[in-house]
């Protein structure tokens, strides 16, 4: 079992900590005086002190009559290295280390890092530079917060101490409790994979829930993520992104890509949910633990009043959800006992008159549509309604059926004893309707999510050996922008469909071959400097003859020598004009930071990033992954031949896109790579032009 | 002053009870009890009753000893008509009508509403059907609802009386206060233009909360609302636009305009702020009546800890607002007092030590730096931190100081006080940085908003008499879908630039037509009855030659037989070959049912809907409100000229802008009417193509 390796640090039977003191407001202190609540044996180490807090102390851990499984470190970050290698020594397991003043603080304290690690040997450290750790239902309070939190599902990894602080008090107030409560500091050894994987198999955690600055363990996290999102819900929210769009690049792609766009590709390939604020982030991790997973987005919404119905309604379908359409059976049963003037529709309006037993009925009948996934019941207080026992009749009703059942009762004191009714049968409430109606098509994402999850394709196909060594011989004579020519070798080389391009180093050239393509003709510069040919004026498009590809040579000529010098012209590049009855869509990649390559797809022209249209996912895909990722485009109603249009190569296309991401993971060569247009066409899918770059030399790793 | 009108209503001196009852549950009998915190003389009237709590009952308004200002009717809806007329005869200026049964009973009901309304004579009513409404400061309580809100300064305006009574019930649970709480009910009479005129003047009232279902009184509202906005804010819920999309549209501008987008163009027409669920809307309300409005979007962030801050610059930006760059004297005074690891930059981390003092310090710091429009104050619990003293020395600077300020002290009771504090000294509060952040993105929109506010054009051009005989005589004739040719001359004739067409009724006069105008040249199909010429291959571009012109006869005349008939073939129109270096972009007008002609602009072409670029207003626009459309499109940033392309002529495509929509304003004829492509060059402006339907005869009033 991966879990038990952070066993020692989370189910500790024995504990040292190391710089225990009595000093008042010292962490120290705080440390011990928390240790209280542990069941087992805490040792107090302090070379300075005989006794803390009734604890006798021993002046190092290689004096303890037993190894305890966990040190807590709580020294100057100058002395950790030594206190870690004595551990490690006494056969300690592991160690959480509170001690700040590490890599975050300069090139010193990065060296003290690493003599941390050096002597840390098999021994796992969570930090340094935390807040702790805390399992509430095993007693255990390894922090020097001020209180223990509530035992429950949640598992929370915050990179932020001062956020899990503020949101232990929350909870606090709020009555949610958690499995476990991770400040994971610096994050030096155990990182982001080793948590999901240690809460994904601890049967006390329901769900899984972090506030994340940065991703070191890129790969690792996302492999365990695939696999314990199905069965556990993953949730994250990821701060820090408005820094992006300032850097320069050589491609649409890079372009259309930010950072922030990367993180939300790599969380839906690994089936985690991603949430946009604070308040979500709890929420939605609540409701994930208790409601059973919905089967489809539609919604039935009971109320007693039209109006917050409405407003419900609102979010729940811009949230993604849809308006449940009642079956013929439901809307006859509902008619029985519903005053004459109920809606007649979904939102089920009972009006104002509705009895208790009568809403526990409605949300009955609803919850039996076969066409209803899940259930929004509001009510709001009027003269004739009784909130508490309307409540108490839907919780019984939900108790009884397998779907999701959400809740909002309206108000302030009238409504305060149903909604507490409801908390205890596990219902979750909300202040207000569309905060309801917007949880549920979270929950609709979230199961989206882990339903696509998918295997990467392992027949995926191998790189060119000849063509990487070109590449790589390119980039060691010090040119890191590729020919169009170049460009289009790669992707041709690999079952890419291009429109051929032939390259003439003089205007008679250039009119040879345009005779031999026959005419119209493109022509477009050919330059190992200038990528975006179409922005210096250098493509030509239409050429009727000799006469007008001769002018073209000229005008092209002129345009790149004045845009950067002599050596931007080669010659030009003819190609066969591509035919005009298809859709232009854009297909690139670009390396991420923290992912490595990700690719884009879109609508696709010279006004891409205008027309910005665009979807992202973490290579290689099979061609189910791409068709979806093509899906999520709105060009994709063109391509699919909606309003009447006609339908398009949209198969072909797919294969296209899974094909071409299967590329760029097989070579660590290529910085950016893009097809831009691709025109699709009812019968063919085919390139017309390309664009890439490599990585430098000296990043190269191989 | 417009607003003395509804002064018996809002604030009478004598109430006159109809329907007085001491019947337990009758509603008769809750507004009586509610009214003992009237300080005026209250009358029941009752022709059943002698006595009603205490009341002595009056058999009819007749025999009242003076004349009250107000009657409250609460009858059945039959008797109203009746009571009305008796009251108007007393001499009674205002009505609340609480009964419910006139037109949202269907025909019967909708009769008796004109009955009531036929009896009101110059007596204004408010209803029926509502809740009634509360002016708390002045005791009157004339609704059934079972408390009286607290006194406040937010005019509080529902379409739905079961939303009114939620939110009564929680503003009484978080302490909020209302000048005023109003249940319009069915606004058979007293309409939302009468409402926000009212609470526009009157002193109490500091912002105007609306929640709304449908704008009867669109043109009132919006003249009433734009005169209003500017001194006090006015925000919206706007509820129940999800069943829009399923319309059938003979245009792209029809296709891509939803009625939601054009309440939104509406309301910020009239400098309405809309929000989107139901906590932004009371929580804005207590922001914007309270906090200076901001001079612009920079946000300067104080905290004691980086990750809920970085979370709130993230919403920040997100939310319109800007990450402020601190000036050079900033970072120095600020590096005088704070720690040296302090984060040398906004948002200004202090670290966890930060004391009380500091705080304070610090916050007059960012305050004080002209870079700075407002200040979001994070905190979190931690060790060092004191949360009360560093709330009151927040106070203390926001009070010296007028810009906004708005504070998140995170976490539960640890920061209760403090937060207590802070709302004390009128500092909103959230439990989330984010949710504050968000909030200062809807200060800044709602200044943006009022800044922006605009008379509509008073040069606006007139429409000509002949083309509008000639229209109208066209859609006698029972045919509603315009040539192109018609469409353009409506366009050209008012001075829009149009790329010219002449119409061929036989192969050889196209021919005639294209050698005359010279090679190459557009055939186009020229029909009465299809609008979407180039979709069933009515279109044909690029024909060189005689022989070309000749193939793209047969080939649309067989294309527009196919597809709908043989009528549907006049011939064919021939136009000179626009020229390819521009960029297309779509204008176009539809009818919206509430607000009448509403302009659309964006991205053009014949992939528009897919590309999905657009902005709505509502028409006349002058040229500063035209550009002001333009640059809310994505297609902006290439018209102006970004990422090194050539600046296009943006000046004569708002004026074109602002011309079209003033045509739409002058005349009710036209349904749909829209350019695309127009073609934006860096010295022109050309429409290449255009289509327009008109209104059916049968629904022109003239």
């Amino acid at each position: 079992m991966e879990s038990a390796r952070l066993a020692p640090l989370f189910s500790p039977r024995a504990i040292a900590l190391i710089g225990a003191s009595d000093r008042a407001g010292s962490v120290g202190r705080a440390i011990l005086s928390n240790l209280t609540t542990f069941p087992g044996k805490v040792f107090a180490v302090s070379p300075t002190h005989r006794e803390v807090l009734g604890h006798t102390c021993h002046r190092s851990v290689y004096s303890l009559p037993i190894v305890p499984d966990l040190a807590i470190i709580a020294i100057p970050a100058s002395e950790v290295p030594r206190a870690i290698a004595d551990c490690s020594t006494k056969g300690i397991a592991a160690a959480v280390v509170i001690s700040a003043g590490f890599r975050e603080n300069g090139p010193e304290g990065a060296a003290l890092e690493h003599d941390m690690l050096a002597a840390a040997g098999r021994m796992r450290i969570l930090g340094p530079n935390c807040l702790g750790a805390m399992v509430p239902k095993g007693g255990l309070n390894a922090t020097f917060a001020g209180n223990m939190a509530h035992p429950g599902n949640i598992a929370f990894i915050s990179q932020s101490g001062a956020l899990c602080t503020a949101m232990l008090d929350w909870s606090l107030r709020e009555g949610v409790g958690f499995s476990a409560l991770i400040s994971t500091g610096g994050m030096a050894d155990i990182g982001w994979s080793d948590l999901i994987e240690h809460f994904g198999s601890d049967p006390r955690t329901r769900s899984i829930v972090c506030y994340m600055e940065s991703l070191p363990d890129a790969h690792a996290f996302l492999q365990v993520s695939r696999r314990i999102a199905p069965r556990k819900p993953i949730v994250i929210l990821k701060a820090g992104n408005t820094d992006a769009g300032a850097r320069a690049t050589a491609s649409h792609t890079g372009a259309m890509t930010g950072s922030d766009a990367v993180f939300s590709a790599a969380f839906e390939s690994a089936g985690i949910l991603r949430v946009r604020n604070i308040e979500e982030l709890f929420d939605i991790a609540e409701v994930l633990a208790h409601q059973p997973k919905p089967n489809g987005p539609r919604l039935g919404i009971l109320t007693n009043a039209g109006g917050p119905a409405a407003i419900a309604a609102d979010a729940a379908v811009s949230g993604g959800a849809q308006i449940a359409q009642l079956s013929h059976s439901t809307l006859q049963e509902l008619d029985e006992f519903l005053p004459p003037q109920w809606s007649h529709g979904n939102p089920v309006d009972m009006l104002g008159a509705a009895s208790g037993t009568a809403y526990g009925r409605a949300a009955a009948v609803l919850l039996g549509d076969e066409n209803v996934d899940a259930l929004l019941a509001i009510l709001t207080p009027q003269a004739m309604t009784s909130p508490l026992e309307s409540a108490d009749s839907l919780a019984a009703v939900a108790a009884r059926i397998n779907k999701p059942v959400l809740a909002s009762w309206m108000g302030g004191d009238a409504v305060a004893p149903a909604r507490a009714a409801l908390n205890r049968a596990s219902i979750p409430t909300y202040d207000y309707p569309d905060a309801a109606a917007h949880a549920f098509g979270l929950m609709c994402e979230h199961s989206k999510l882990v339903s696509n999850l998918r295997q990467p394709p392992d027949d995926a196909l191998t790189f060119d050996t000849g063509t990487a060594k070109e590449l790589d011989s390119i980039r060691k004579s010090g040119r890191t922008t590729l020919t169009t020519l170049e460009a289009e070798r790669i992707l041709s080389t690999h079952g890419i469909p291009i429109l051929e391009s032939t390259a003439a180093r003089s205007a008679a050239e250039a009119v040879r071959i345009a005779d031999a393509l026959g005419y119209p003709v493109a022509a477009k510069l050919w330059s190992e400097r200038i990528t975006h040919k179409a922005r210096i004026g250098g493509v030509a498009l239409n050429l009727r003859d000799a006469q007008e590809v001769r002018a073209a040579w000229h005008r092209i000529e002129h345009a790149a020598r004045a845009q950067a010098g002599d050596n931007a012209f080669l010659g030009i590049t003819i190609q066969r004009m591509a035919h005009q009855h298809g859709v232009e869509v854009i297909l690139g990649s670009t390396t991420d930071s923290t992912f490595g390559p990700v690719v884009l797809f879109g609508a696709g022209g010279s006004l891409a990033e205008v027309i910005s249209d665009r979807a992202f996912a973490l290579p290689p895909l099979d061609t189910t992954s791409a068709a979806r990722l093509i899906a999520k485009t709105r060009v994709h109603s063109v391509l699919s031949g909606k309003d009447g249009r006609e339908a398009l190569n949209v198969k072909a296309l797919a294969d296209v896109v899974a094909r071409f991401s299967q590329i760029v993971t097989k070579t660590s060569l290529i910085a950016e790579i893009e097809m831009n247009p691709i025109v699709v066409s009812a019968d063919s899918v085919i390139a017309i032009d390309s664009r890439a770059t490599l990585q430098p030399a000296e990043q190269f790793t191989p």
